[in-house]
């Protein structure tokens, strides 16, 4: 099949794309966004992994969450492994041996998909707060024009985690007829109001920072690194579980047998925060983190059917698995239940699982042994519905 | 008996003293502090509601919580009820008419005791920075200091909620013979590493505002506002429950029929928070935050005594009664239950009350009539037993 060249990119993330595909989408028809701009062209960046086969049945789609890329596997430039390493590659659940793993960066994103670092074609400057705010079905919509420029008609199999799962749950939602499963993973069919509170945090302490300067810091030549530095601590207690923060840290101190009686890190927990914030404005933009905090707030399946969920999956012919962690408290289980009580209403097929796990909402990134076996499982039976023939 | 007249005070919290007293402490013998270093003379402000009786049993010293203050009843300047005003009166459960309410601001805080905004005596500039690190222990010392001036040798009671939990158990550790009973209400007896890490947040938050000036703001008439507001909301949703939140505002808009694909306040929980952060930096400064986060981070009775928190309270006369509620996810009841496990290992006297609540941390501020009966009880089961003729 065709694939396109990595091209050049004047964004900020040029070493991100160096392994990927970009792609130029919506030259004839301009993606129609939520907001009610249209956009096109857009650039889309993306990676593979494994081989299409013949009648182009074996796709699996990667939505990446908050904060990742279109590198599950393989990111260039890093000593890193990919954010889903664990999952993707020849013999592992979503297995390269036998699938067409397709992950790209999300509409918004900062990876070298149309987001606001990105340079505008008409004006050659930075997108900025320009950008229009985009949604979670704008960001599916997207990756369906990408897979028709891949000439992928029907996914096997739409899967993610947390933001991903949401893109999961709204892409069986909104083209129930382009996937013959859907998994969504520790998600939710609605953003919380505390979810919705703490990413408000986030983004008053990007904004309160100077250097943001009104969202214009590119052309400013800064960045509000102390701003996005805080609002990556403060999500980051959120990806964990009490219990994983008190087995990981503890009360543990910092090379030190006593308090320091000051405000440097005393605890390895400070110190542990301290350089997620830091490591993390290295490579995520300020302003694509308003953008896709605000895509995941505006996210509500729900209301968008009336207030009856189940509305938003009736008739479906897709398989659904839907999979959550007994320590999450960012989308706590009742959250994923609220999914699977509506999928039953619309007599969908639908599995569900509790993972029993004491590593929080990022448990799904993690090596959870179970959640390994679900996956194999639920693929497995669907490629044999499917007459996949492993 | 004696009390002292409200003094001038040059610091930033001047109106809060208007209705309270403020006495300057630890002239002969300076407060010793756990850093090292000794403090003295000090400023305490405080408060006092009721009478204190002719043999001085009927005292109740009430420890205000992170950002409480001396006003938990008839604060000066303000159209709204103190924070305690629904424990603290006549006929309510610290009832005036039989108890003498003591409240002081704690050591390190901004409502006029000795702490960073305070200007020095000795060099007539604000503490800031230079002020010392000081610890729950430290506040507590402070608080027996200004008892004694009080000439309260033995109090009937010692509570407080969160923080000022930590002072009620400290109070009852260190100076078991100085007080009868210790109400310790949704507390811990070490912070734990989720706690340590959202206040991390906080302090990084304002000491990433430019205005911070390393601490200098004050000498620089700036303040750390954004920075600040930053924390306090961060710190506001962990007073919540998810129920709280979700009953509260759920997603609901701000006076709107639709979202408005921007970066304003469209949900009401939005607007919520932003107006929690705007207002907590008109009452409430900086440093002092920093200080005092500090001190709840260093709190730990259970290492402080060898690994065996019973040993915190061994062969104690001091009669408790530990409360916690149900949708606390700061301090959660099981951080309660090993307060009660040790004391039960110690042989105290001890009543233990989980309360049914989905208010979360902040339930014990609030309207929660299970906490007024389950106080009302324990203090007339001890004034019987104190003799104190109820």
């Amino acid at each position: 099949m065709k694939m396109d060249n990595p091209a050049p990119t004047s964004s900020p993330a040029r070493a991100a794309l160096d392994a990927g595909h970009r792609v130029e989408l919506g030259h004839e028809t301009p993606l129609k966004l939520d907001c009610g701009a249209e956009l096109g062209p857009f650039r889309m960046a993306y990676r593979t992994y494994g081989t299409l086969n013949a009648d182009r049945s074996n796709a699996i789609l990667v939505c990446h969450a908050l904060t990742g890329d279109q590198h599950p596997v393989d990111p260039p430039h890093s000593r890193k492994a990919g954010w889903w390493s664990l999952m993707i590659g020849p013999g592992k659940p979503l297995d390269t041996d036998h699938y067409f793993i397709v992950c790209a960066n999300v509409l918004g994103g900062c990876s070298g998909t149309e987001g606001p670092p990105e340079i505008r074609r008409d004006t050659g400057e930075p997108w900025g707060l320009d950008f229009p705010v985009i949604t979670i079905a704008d960001m599916v919509r997207a990756q369906v024009m990408l897979l028709d420029h891949l000439g992928i008609e029907k996914l096997f199999c739409v899967i993610g985690g947390s933001m991903g799962a949401m893109q999961a749950l709204q892409f069986a939602s909104a083209y129930p007829e382009r996937t013959f499963a859907a998994v969504p993973i520790a998600g939710a069919a609605r953003h919380s109001a505390q979810n919705i509170a703490f990413h408000e945090v986030g983004r008053q302490a990007i904004m309160a920072d100077p250097d943001w300067q009104g969202g214009d810091y590119m052309k400013a030549g800064t960045a509000p690194r102390r701003g996005l530095a805080v609002a990556r601590m403060a999500a980051h207690i959120t990806y964990l579980s009490e219990a994983a923060l008190h087995r990981k840290f503890g009360r543990s101190l910092q090379d030190r047998k006593s308090v320091t009686y000051g405000f440097d890190a005393d605890f390895q927990v400070e110190s542990y925060l301290r350089h997620q914030g830091s490591t993390f404005v290295d490579r995520f933009d300020a302003n694509a983190y308003l953008y896709i905090t605000r895509a995941m707030d505006y996210f509500d399946l729900v209301s968008e059917h009336g207030g009856v969920l189940a509305e938003a999956f009736r008739d479906t012919p897709v398989r659904f698995c839907v999979i959550s962690f007994t320590s999450d408290w960012l989308f706590p289980t009742p959250e994923s239940r609220e999914v699977v009580h509506a999928l039953n209403a619309a007599a969908a097929d639908v599995s569900f699982c509790e993972i029993e796990s004491d590593k929080g909402h990022d448990a799904f990134l993690l090596d959870e042994p179970e959640l390994f076996a679900v996956l194999r499982g639920f693929l497995q039976g669907c490629a044999e519905h499917r007459g996949l023939g492993r």
